[in-house]
């Protein structure tokens, strides 16, 4: 069974073809400035070379188009042809309260996503666009939506209420959803999987680190806890985002710099987090390079962001009474070590020792405490798009 | 030596007249309605009735010069000359960066004072309405200014700079400045005293629980992080404030309820907290009892409460390396057996285990953690006033 998983945004296009069979990737690619003058796919078979097709692309139909002739090309194709898909799992960012599992895409599915567009303007209708490009390209091959918020549903009342209005929440939805949840699933499955442990058994804190980043209390396999919230806005501090930030700076900022609401918000997305800080990047590697040349700035971007994993990491340990596992994942996760190290000093009261040997490692599974730690701490590679068509073909099945 | 502390709000006034020689309280009041009909002063001298004195005040001045003749006064006064107050103690909410001790106060001190009303311009404003009224009236008696941000400017930068343009910081003074500083410091040195240790050697987090409420983790004596931050919004959930919220949710109330900067300030800081989850009170004791029959947002609103205090208590002891003491204060810090309860319930992983026999205690300084528990947990009655008396005298000898 071979399952097609694609992420759409506005105006890109990510896509897997997985043969489930083995968990391989058969192809892979990427469709950047669909409804832009410049539209290009880069399509690619692992092992051969890159296929760069440059074509105007007004919209996602015609970009998912492409891909699927891409697909099944002669020269550089991966499938001879297009049945040979069996079903398409879509990644879509919001499902409000609906949906706490992946589930099978239908009319009433779809509904269900528009009904959440206002929680996620930017992202759901660009979800949408790819689902139905694909049911009128493919209006035969099944299709699956996995959602970002759905792991996070099963978090109690008191995790996810806001202190404010209760009638905020009841009229328009205002609490906690968290996202990434697809991947704080995966890699806490896979680590204990790794570990020979059942995951009912584990208190679990998951560490998804990239450029935009949040952590997860998971409990019996069960998510309790997570640091984005009502948006991914919340929780740490991250590439070009604030994450927590007294409430009352919002409105003081807007006066001062006389801004409007998107320009607050710009502000707060895009120009804040470790850029913001360091005024250097926000690519951990350039504010790296920066704080080893001596700029002050860079160093302490890097100590708050580190900073703030660490007291997340406290705040759920508390919360769980107590963590058996923290993971490590993601671009900053999986790749740092000098991140997860200084994350990790200062742990051992709660049972977290880290080998500096084992924590030498880049974006591979691997345990990187001590034998003798009472925490696990692990890096685990993500692979939400694996996640994605593992959902697609369980609910196929 | 007979120390006056004195602390002004908008439009009212507190006041204590402590006798250092045996730190007692020999009188002590409340004036209310200042410049507003109805002003009031409630005059008592420990041990007697309570005096009532209804006359206009239009300003601080005249009730100042109302609490000074009450304090002489041949029937109801403590004191038999005015001379027979030694100094001044002003509490004052806000010095910025300028001032991490209290300082005896004159002209360049109030001109840096007057720099940061715009950090507080509710608070220090009537703080200095209250130092000049004082300084008229008795322009021989030396003024020490305590402030409430003062003991938080030891935190180290990755505590106190938020992840937003750095320039905001440089342009507009936005950082962390914490508040209950005076609070924080006392209970510290109280428990410090209490258990016979030196606070140079314990890791202790402070927990001043109130209608405000915010929590401090202090290294060495010395606070390094606390959770109010810019303005007294952040942090903790508290009676009607609302504490840590997803900053992008600011915007969107703002939107949907067409509320401007000030209606938005407004919801977050009065309508919000426990009282925007229960829709019952602000008030701990009325909540409770809506919880007892059943009302199931009242109990939502006592977890999330108690969880935000729990998850603070991790992440400090997290930024700390561990913690050694816990302490309890403030109204319902220092009353509530089964709040406390409930946010130490599941910290054993970190070595913090209460005995419930001992938690029993109300309003007086005691040990409430097992004999065998590694963390001590306290409760320490704040005092604020007898903490500005002391900084009063000390700065004075």
């Amino acid at each position: 069974m071979n399952v097609l998983v694609v992420n759409c945004g506005s105006s890109s296009l990510k896509y897997q073809l997985i043969n489930m069979s083995d968990e391989s990737v058969i192809a892979k690619g990427l469709v950047e400035r669909i409804g832009i003058k410049g539209s290009v796919l880069k399509h690619e078979i692992p092992g051969m070379d890159k296929v760069i097709i440059e074509k105007p692309m007004p919209d996602h139909k015609v970009a998912i188009g492409l891909v699927l002739e891409a697909l099944v090309d002669e020269k550089h194709g991966a499938i001879k042809d297009m049945k040979e898909i069996s079903a398409v799992g879509h990644r879509v960012v919001h499902a409000g309260e609906k949906f706490s599992d992946s589930v099978v895409i239908d009319d009433e599915v779809i509904k269900a996503l528009e009904e959440c567009i206002e929680l996620a303007p930017l992202h759901n209708p660009a979800n949408l666009m790819g689902i139905a490009a694909c049911k009128e390209l493919m209006p035969n091959t099944p299709m699956v939506g996995v959602f970002d918020t759905a792991f996070h549903q099963t978090m109690p009342k008191s995790s996810y209420i806001y202190p404010l209005p209760y009638e905020l929440y009841e009229k328009y939805g205002i609490r906690r959803y968290g996202f990434h949840g697809t991947s704080h699933r995966y890699v806490s499955q896979r680590a204990a999987e790794f570990l020979g442990k059942k995951l009912e058994d584990l208190k679990i804190i998951t560490c998804h680190l990239g450029n935009g980043a949040s952590l997860a209390a998971i409990d019996g396999g069960k998510c309790v806890d997570t640091s984005m919230g009502f948006t991914p806005l919340e929780g740490l501090v991250m590439g070009t985002r604030c994450g927590d930030i007294d409430p009352a700076i919002v409105t003081f900022i807007m006066e001062k710099e006389n801004l409007d609401l998107e320009g607050i918000n710009n502000l707060m997305n895009k120009k804040s987090g470790v850029l913001g800080i360091s005024g250097v990047s926000s690519d951990f590697r350039d504010i790296e390079n920066a704080a080893k040349e001596g700029n002050e700035r860079a160093q302490l971007a890097i100590d708050t962001f580190d900073k703030s994993v660490k007291k997340y990491i406290g705040s759920y340990a508390a919360e769980m009474g107590g963590v058996d596992v923290i993971i490590f994942t993601a671009g900053l996760g999986e790749n740092s070590a000098s991140n997860r190290e200084e994350i990790c000093k200062g742990l051992e009261f709660m049972g977290v020792k880290i080998d500096p040997e084992k924590n030498n490692v880049r974006g591979k599974d691997a345990i990187i405490s001590t034998d003798d730690s009472k925490v696990k701490v692990l890096v685990i590679p993500t692979n939400e798009e694996l996640m994605i068509a593992k959902d697609t073909q369980a609910l196929l099945k």
